[in-house]
């Protein structure tokens, strides 16, 4: 995956929350070797960084051409944002398009320190 | 009804949720033998074992020809997957489509152990 | 009023929600003797019985020529049903169309003994 | 029915369109004697007469304890609105809640002189 | 498939559109062997006969458990209502869930003899 | 009412359509003296003059203690805009909130020179 | 103002909620003296009194000529209700229209004895 | 490209109309070399051949990392359609997501011979 | 104003419509000196070039410190691009934000020649 | 920035809750030096002074050339708000339209003495 940049938090005395919604996310599903498509959320409240918004785009179409399960996806995301951002609380949210007639919506949560 | 899948889940250390949301559920009704038609919401937090969508898909289409009333097919819904996947948590919602200009909303919850 | 039917509740172990929604109610003004709309709402937690649903229907257009105030049909909607079933727990909703130009929403609960 | 009133067109030398839209329209169903529910529009060009809209209110009531088609009561409003109000055109539309699952939307109109 | 029923139109002497909306489909794909479910919308204008509700939701259960295309069902709803009702003019259209992530719309006409 | 006042068109060699809505109209109904509210729409073609957005509006609030039918005030707003502005062509419609449970809507067109 | 007149709580023995919904309310801004729009939504718990409904509609339109602020008006009618009515609880919101490109909504509540 | 496959039309004497929409169509900028995205709608009448569905998913798949802009993209899935199932007419439209603030619709139509 | 960028259109011999949507424009009222706000739409049918996307951007963005009228600046703008793509046929729309409690669109079309 | 004007609160003995919503905010990348657009929520309870409608608009205004990051001017406003009216709270919302296909929202409160 591409690194995911970070800049100084520019208020970090207050506790305030960021959240960034990208529709374009596409993936692969590992089983069937089909495209997945969703829109990712992520919510945060940081510490001493925020997340760079362009390399937040270019993190998440790393995984354009990665087989992976909805449910590891996500936890995968929150796992790496919150090792390079390291906030006091993250909320990372997939809702994923129709497959069989089912969408699927899966939400992992970093509780922080 | 057929077998409910399962695969390992690949963050049991994390409390996080899955919901499904399947649309195209269809039953029947055991006074009139009417088709009932509705959505059916499955909402979880996975211990060791997460659910495979094919087979949700076919255990849902199961119920197509099974004379069963709405308040009786979201707890047996909920039975049968709590037994499946033995979850931390877990809530089953059915919003079906009007009769005789009523429609009706299910839900059952499975509080964990 | 038409009696309300009941059917013994399939899994009473277990506390859950039934909601019907009534888009068609119709009752008359006691002081304009016009007609009122409006859509009621009956959410529940059964104990031993379900509310039959047909029986509802007919409970409901038992309004149809009734002179009663949208705050005293609502409650009285919550008495009969809360006798037939007696539930572990209910709230009946009326949400009529406007009537010189406003539109009103009144909302009763039983708490359950 | 209740008559249909009427007021001189305060602007006859201009073809202008009127639209009325009554969504509290309800009237019995022959076959079941269930009542059926639905919104009728009314939309027309007027020649020397408008249509009064209270005695439109009241006559819309009257069909609400008369046993009627859905295909039949649109036509039998068209043609009394055209011999209440003789306008240069007239439309009138109804479009009624499920019944079976199935909700219909039935469209007459009066192409005048 | 069960019979469509008419009753005479009560109303023969005008062009007037009738719709019929049922959003309750369900066939089977004929490659697959899985369930499709979409809303089927006839549109006519009577001749002498209307279409009885109740059968044409009896008609159109009875696709239940047929294997058919898209394409194709469409086609034999219209031929069938044409041959029931001989209208002056009829459309047929379906509306289909998705598959594979496209979901369809079939429309076919009579164009009246 | 308040003047409307005018500007130059500023390309008077092209046909092109300027659209305005206003959606916090109120005038008073004549027979029962009670505030009406509504929506106006005016559509035009200007040729050698374009109406004044400000002058629009206080001539609209013109209305606010005035008694007027809904079929006349539109055509009276219609014609005190074409006076005004002597159009290529224009229409004013207006939509106006449930009186009696009824909407309506009125539509008049200036067809121009 | 004029007078808001109550009737008897048809059920005081159980703590229900009220609301009525008024879209058509209008005062004026002591400052531009330009008419200002909005929706105005009053819920409660009634004592012994409920607001007689045409009387709310009476009372809120003698804002009509009034000048007064946002902030001030809805704790105005929030005063007035209370001292009509006596509520167990109520709070009343106020939904205004753009103006400078803002809208603003502004919520008062009385927490009752 | 993957190659459409067709299947004969089953109803060939009749001129129906068939329409797929594809929300999870991707493709890359020729220029900044990023994933853009898209639904494709592809409207058709057939004349001997129908688009197989399963076909058309792979095609417009094999768009995946195919560098392309909007306005060639769409005119080639026009040709390419055109030369599989040769039908009687055929309109293709994009609707792409906002770059730089903008987003864009395309439609390329074939009038047939 | 910046120059508007082309490339060459890489489907000539077929009329096709391209649509572009800018809801983030900005300029300055005249009169006033406040901000306008609203959304451009561009639809034309490309000849020998096409709007390159990115300076169609910025093109826009050059009205940011302009004071126009809402008239006069659709007019500009569907002659700078006409000038600057000689389209076959091209309609430039604005849709302004409210002032005053109304909003405008405008409308300009390129007829070609 | 100007000045944020306020007025003595006209309720101070009551917390109730102000919120004005601004969908016209606009402010300069300080990377890409291209303009933001989105939408500023203010939401407060005020002390002993309101905000002035007016003088926030102009304040607002003033960012229409000022580069900021959407991390830091939801803080900066509310900071400079907090400073001017002293609210008993205060939360301050920004909706940022897409940028490289992700969209933004940024919350920050102050929490009160």
């Amino acid at each position: 995956m591409p690194d995911i940049e970070t800049f100084d938090n520019p208020h970090p005395q207050r506790d305030y929350v960021i959240k960034h919604v990208a529709p374009e996310f596409t993936s692969v599903c590992p089983k069937t070797h089909q495209p997945d498509f969703g829109t990712i959320e992520v919510e945060y409240v940081a510490d001493k960084l925020c997340i760079e918004l362009k390399s937040l785009k270019y993190y998440l179409q790393g995984y354009r051409d990665v087989g992976v399960f909805y449910e590891d996806v996500i936890n995968r995301i929150l796992d790496d944002l919150v090792a390079a951002c390291k906030p006091r609380w993250m909320k990372v949210t997939g809702k994923f398009t129709p497959r069989g007639g089912i969408h699927s919506i899966i939400t992992a949560e970093y509780k922080g320190r």
